[in-house]
């Protein structure tokens, strides 16, 4: 049947009596619970993404006060577990979600503070923007946090925070806790109040087994699904991105556009991201430059590192400082200028579509 | 800071003045679009799934005169696609959804009706519980669609049916809908009006090359994200199901347990399932068997092919009867007793957490 | 140093006290086990594949004949295991290989004959030109050879053969025993000294099994190394590729070239080849046809099942019939010509050089 | 026909005129290119490896001095291409290969020598255990050689070397030529006659894009063949030994056994192996520490790096001092004891029988 043929039987049932049965009709399909296609599929099954998140930025000057207040009026503890007040995207009211899959939050420890611990499936990480002072421990491996690092929590690994300094601390956590909420694939269990090693060692044990470039341990070797090099190191990150500009310069290739530095953290023992739900990535723009604007399926966040510049988010375009979130629905275009040299951590969802082949990407110039 | 801690902390802070100060930070944190973890955490991260979807039975005897209604009211064609109306689950009122990742729907097409070829990336199956006399046309290849057939449109392939007959027919459609519409994934394109081949072969493309046990065309050989045998007849699968039961009469490895034959529907190019985001098999119990209570993180969907018995849903246990159509969200335990030979087709989202490291299963005696 | 300057030098160096120095340094290296590469580098690492081994055609007619007379003279039994005679190429004297990879061997067995029960790594098939009435028995299974069928004995696999009939019966042995020799990866152990399952059923387990295409037994699922699809059969290898030949006269998709239809076995867990480390195919060409020549650096072996035509073989032509066996070294020039329909059954080391990213394969036209 | 049948058939069999025919079916066996299996399969079919190749040990002191006279007469150049000269296996005859699938040899350079620049499909390495001042260039990157450092050139890469100093420089160059050259697989290409690019950086290209742990630089992500990082540093493979056994004091996994530390060199796109066809690996036993023996499928090259002890190959005993190197072939028992500490280099095959489903190893004690 045919359009033109559609809209002509349109015609011929458009009769007071047709209306009559089609609204008996509807009436019963609610009955049973029935809901017809053809009255919801441009909802559904729209022609490209139309996320009802919408694109968002959290400024750093905002977020972090708020976040010292609580520390004065609300104790970590068993039960809430953290003291961490995630930044849910307005298009998305009632569900504290960042994006459909992703969880972002600025988590606070005043000093000498714990945090207990617990495991869950959800996947997770830490960014430090600034400060030091506490260590995550995870199954039992003190962790050390410092500016610039990434710190994993892989799902069902145990881990708890303790700050050992007098100082308070606040770092970005990101978690796929709407993706697996939503898809009810969440277990969780408590462990110790208190971190079960207090040792506040410079070097995890998983950096000393893991952190020399392309050497496993033998008695290790073998496929995991997440990272088992827990912490990605400032020092490291800076300097990888440091030598694609320098090979850049050269000629040789490294960077991923003009004045664009980018590197992925990954899983040493499979070459895939270091998270199974979450891809982490680190981006530098060289003063003056911009990336490519683009748009893909998965949806993101990022946060300014340091440095200025602006952001251009869909139709939008926002001033960006450092300590900066941005939401980046799917399907939204993205590009950054950068005003001085500008350093963004960002994560998306990415690897849930990929392992999936629904993952679309395209330049949009 | 312990649990103890926790509780002497929040009696310390049990004033009337630290009341009024957290009012004001949780107002703030509100304007702020923030949300506290300790306030959500409970829900947010459950000890195990809690879905708000729940066990349901729809009854064939309901759901196919409420389909052939609407064949007498409501067209089909461009715009709305498809005369077909999804089995939206109690526990999620608003979205048709039979679980929060998979979609099934009674789709009908009225004697000589055509629905027009659209494609998207939403992977999509056909189940046919009775009648014949529509081809579905898959990029280019009619496939007849028969009782106990199974027929899968992969995402992104354009895809049309046709009835050529002069009865009408009904079938379960199976789609991953829910997830891709909540993850934002969904890309959606209009092909032609009417199916752009109207022959109607015994045999498609897909199985006159892809249909032989084992064997490949060596010119279309390496592996693809779904299953290039778009159809999978019942002859096969019931024949399959009879060798199990022989097999075990032999002594023989093949069943799933005592009286319970499998077969899952793979992709001959990997291995793998024939869709990339839903598991789908074909159960048969022996009369007087019973399936081995279990609970599994995926959800799933299963339809009555023939036969009758009970189902054991969470607490709840049903009778069954021929086509009836249950939903079982994640972590609800499921069993299966057989009065008669009772043969079952399911579809679940199993594959999508295994590819994540998520998916979870035990027995549960 | 370049390669003039390499002349110079050798002219400076080309006194009879260097002579003698030389003379001595190579002495001393011989008595040290040590090979200069420079005296051997180009027979070491040729430009392009420089094999030993030569093209060669065994007829049928003159391999039967012979396989018939050890049956009068030479029992099988334990000890000698099979009354198998390979076909040794010209070109690597010495060793019984076909190949440098690849053994190929006429395999006889006289009415109601038993060849006792073994295993070995070694990868092994059958593949049958004529005659029935034997039964391998793969791990406990009894498998039917019939005309046109390949039958598989995955490494590891116990199997031993029995003749119920009172003719005798011939047929291609495929293995890898030459790979596995030569790289000292063979280990073997002996099995009863007759079959352990004399039943003679139209079926194997394996089939009713494994057999429905794309159908998987759900208790059995999950890849495995080699297919557990023992018996591909005649009539479905025989429809496959009449179906391609359908398929190109529809202007369908299938065959490999114009006239020349081309099936792979398949391993169904995995979508790879049905043996670990042996590809197996069967061509057919259209009376008339031909195919593309080509040349690869897999070695491979080719019988004749039915038709005649011609075969180009590096710079030589030989005409071909029914039965007939050819040797095809690495990078040799090959293409078949077709009098009448010409189907051929070939079997290959390329799933070695895939997996190891030495594979290369070019048209040569 | 059982075992006690072929017994009463040999006798049956055992007259002169039997003989007699016998030996004209073996003739004509010969004459038609044929072998019987029956009169082979003990030495093509062992029970477990039976190599030809030999336990062998090759002293350091030997070694060098015989390569530095070859320095003295003979020159690199094209057509020769590399002063590399090959640890022959005694049970090898004829062939200059250390194990059926691997070229040891130790190569040498001269002040101011270049090795003109080529490539080909063998995987290669070089392992320094002493000097400095060459680089080596591949794909135009030029990587410093320095002692401990393992230095890549997977297959096709182009690559040469150049010496900048003053004074000589030798290594231990490690390829897959045997298994290459037996299986017809190799392809060899000149390329300039002086390294391409003659500088010589700190570090190469490769070690600035990919040398920080766990980090991919965006634009290069995906897997490859072989490691992109092609230059594996002492600082990093000491460190990342030494950080095993200080774990192994705090009681901590990481050491493959008490006292034995071992890293693998892996390709950090994939996890896997560094080099397609070739394991390389790093070990270290404490002063007084003992591995503990196994045999394996794979065959494998030694070479101490520092250090005094024994090795157990087979039946036989060895001591060990810097430099000395040893050919394991397959299913030998192997074991070390460290007098001093003891630090050993390794490579083997053991890639290729993994990828082939053919590799065992046990503990034999």
């Amino acid at each position: 049947m045919t359009g033109t043929q559609t809209r002509t039987a349109a015609d011929t049932f458009d009769s007071a009596e047709h209306q009559a049965k089609l609204h008996e009709l509807y009436r019963d399909f609610e009955a049973a619970g029935m809901t017809p296609l053809w009255l919801t599929r441009e909802g559904l099954m729209p022609f490209h993404p139309q996320p009802r998140a919408v694109p968002h930025l959290w400024r750093w000057a905002d977020l972090l006060p708020l976040a010292a207040r609580s520390a004065e009026l609300v104790p970590v503890g068993r039960g809430g577990e953290r003291r961490a007040i995630s930044l849910g995207n307005p298009g998305l009211p009632g569900d504290p979600y960042t994006t459909p899959t992703l969880w972002a939050a600025i988590q606070y420890l005043a000093p000498r503070e714990d945090a207990p611990e617990h495991r869950h499936t959800q996947s997770a990480f830490r960014f430090v923007l600034e400060g030091e002072g506490v260590w995550t421990v995870v199954d039992g491996d003190p962790v050390a946090m410092r500016p610039g690092d990434l710190l994993l929590t892989p799902g069902w690994a145990f881990h708890g925070h303790q700050n050992v300094s007098d100082t308070p601390m606040a770092w970005l956590d990101g978690l796929d806790i709407p993706l697996v909420a939503e898809t009810d694939q969440g277990f969780f269990e408590f462990g110790p109040d208190q971190v079960r090693n207090r040792s506040t060692p410079e070097r995890s044990q998983a950096e000393r087994l893991w952190g020399q470039p392309g050497l496993t341990p033998v008695a290790l070797a073998g496929p995991r699904p997440a990272s088992p090099l827990v912490a990605y190191r400032w020092a490291h990150t800076d300097a990888a991105l440091t030598a694609q500009f320098e090979l850049e310069a050269e000629g040789a290739p490294g960077v991923l556009g003009p004045g664009h530095a980018a590197i992925r953290y990954t899983n040493p023992t499979s070459g895939g991201d270091a998270l199974t739900t979450m891809r982490t990535e680190f981006h530098r723009l060289r003063a003056g430059a911009a990336s490519r604007p683009y748009r893909t399926s998965a949806s993101s966040v990022w946060q300014v590192f340091n440095g200025d510049g602006t952001v251009q988010l869909g139709a939008g375009r926002n001033q960006l400082s450092r300590g900066d979130v941005i939401a980046v629905p799917a399907w939204t275009e993205l590009a950054f200028t950068a005003a001085t040299q500008l350093d963004l951590f960002t994560f998306s969802d990415a690897p849930v579509f990929e392992k999936l082949n629904l993952l679309r990407t395209e330049l949009t110039t």
